[in-house]
């Protein structure tokens, strides 16, 4: 089977606090800084030297909130990140213009070659790649390693299938990114077994990074992935807007278990059962995230597929000279 | 055994969102206001017509958060609530003085005779009663029924030895009265398993309420008391005040577990183990609760104690105005 030799990745950038509310991804990085800090003198100086760590929004860190004027990880679309700045921009308007120019530009040569942000969830859905690619062998392989490397934490594969312009998501700034979403944490609580599964996620990415980067060969297979499909709202009462229903105990906590048409999904506040309508089975995800409800969204809903990955390896010295004379050339011709 | 005899309890008032993010008491209250307005005109209107459902903080459920400038469930001290107010009172400094008037005045004798504050925590906490007495026979016959009722779902009463004076929440301003605080839950979030214990919880507690205006007699026993002996504080970088650790995963969830001197408390970011340095086993409580992050709370212990209580019925007709002209005369004598 053949090989696909693909870019080396020197850059990585690892984000927290995104939301400034989900806190493993705010001690993370917050301890990553610090390790790096005190081992920057020493032998793993190179290595740790290329991550860069980040948090994304330090204000609404401070102040344990979500964001401050609207949602961060929403600004990172072209159209929001080169309009003109109106008179007051929203905080984090100004704050993804800042993030762009320090990990991207998005979707130019100087971007990262991998950003990995950070997120939590109060949904159950254990460890989550969320990707806008279902063929970023990259961002599929090291999904892989880490299914391997885990084998006690459930990890999926999460496919929004959205073009790179309209991605709206600080990752989609680097050349190949993902959201590292873990749950079910509060937000605003940090839990240890979620905290040490994300750094635990984290250390095994970049281990991955590190084999790639050394010429190791990644074998290729079959991965699964769930595409997203739609997003399903609350019942709410249309005077006030307000929800009506709950999660059916029967779905909570149940992400990615197949949910059939006619099976129980909300329960009114005065006791009554409301089914699923849908006319296939889907596995339901994001189930009663805290964050979505202000977005309309009770759950949302995948199908589950195979997809096939090649093997990998990273380029060699000689073959990375090549491509950037073949670049080279190629914008003087543009020029 | 001697049944002790106390005054009826007419007015009882049933109140949610003293905390805007604690969503199972915001969604009860509003369903039973509904029910409320619905069966007004109905047969159970004398009944229903006589609980108070107050939705308590109500720009702090718009905005989903705990409170907008200072948390509402400590503004109802005596000296807080009398103290001549500021130029640019806090809202809930002018909220809890709303309140006051509605449901008291604290310590008067046209304050409501019942008053059940409705809280969610993040901690596995179960149904708690929390209450600043362990010798309000009410409270106390109030919790045994719904223990024997509920059986299913692991009920307890924490005691805080607070005086009436100092006594700081909302079901302090009630003749009798206790906060039903039920988790885990996010703030943030309802979950149906949650909301459905309370709405129980709450349905049960009037039952008794109804019974014991008829005439039932209670019969005495022992019930088990958790009295709160100390907060224990996450710790802490002494530069910046950012937590270092996390409750332990041997700790999280482990709420009313007697902990030991020396069992695992805390776990660093690093991935050390802190011990509990205590003397005696203690009962653990809120254990990781969201909102004590900001109050310099990881936990709270408690020690366990028996409480004998009598038992009880409520005054007739007659004995009540026995006891009312015994009131008025001792009020003229004051004149």
């Amino acid at each position: 089977m053949e090989v696909v030799c693909l870019p080396r990745l020197p850059r990585v950038a690892v984000c927290g606090g995104t939301h400034g509310n989900e806190l493993s991804g705010v001690y993370l990085v917050r301890e990553l800084l610090k390790v790096q800090k005190e081992t920057s003198e020493k032998a793993e100086e190179k290595r740790k030297k290329s991550v860069l760590m980040v948090l994304a929004n330090p204000k609404a860190v401070q102040r344990c909130r979500r964001y401050i004027d609207t949602d961060l990880n929403r600004c990172f679309t072209h159209a929001i990140l080169n309009c003109p700045l109106p008179d007051k921009p929203p905080y984090e308007m100004v704050r993804s213009r800042d993030l762009n120019a320090l990990l991207g530009p998005k979707g130019s040569r100087d971007a990262v070659d991998l950003a990995c942000d950070l997120h939590n969830t109060t949904a159950n859905m254990g460890l989550c790649f969320i990707s806008y690619s279902d063929c970023d062998w990259i961002c599929l392989h090291i999904f892989r390693h880490l299914q391997r490397q885990m084998p006690d934490i459930p990890i999926r594969y999460i496919h929004f299938d959205v073009s790179n312009k309209e991605s709206y998501s600080l990752d989609s700034v680097g050349k190949h990114g993902f959201a590292m979403e873990i749950g079910p944490q509060p937000h605003g609580v940090v839990r240890s077994n979620i905290y040490t599964a994300m750094k635990l996620g984290v250390q095994h990415m970049l281990d991955w990074v590190h084999f790639f980067n050394s010429g190791t060969i990644f074998e290729g297979g079959l991965v699964e992935v769930f595409t997203m499909v739609k997003n399903i709202d609350y019942p709410r009462d249309s005077e006030t807007c307000n929800i009506t229903a709950a999660i059916h105990p029967q779905l909570q906590d149940r992400d990615f278990c197949l949910l059939h048409p006619e099976d129980p999904m909300f329960q009114t506040f005065s006791g009554e059962t409301l089914r699923f309508k849908g006319k296939e089975p889907l596995y339901p995800f994001f189930i009663n995230e805290c964050a979505y409800y202000e977005k309309g969204i009770a759950l949302s809903l995948a199908r589950k597929r195979c997809v096939m990955i090649p093997a990998i390896r990273g380029q060699t010295e000689q073959e990375e000279q090549a491509n950037e004379q073949g670049f080279a050339s190629e914008e003087e011709e543009e020029e």
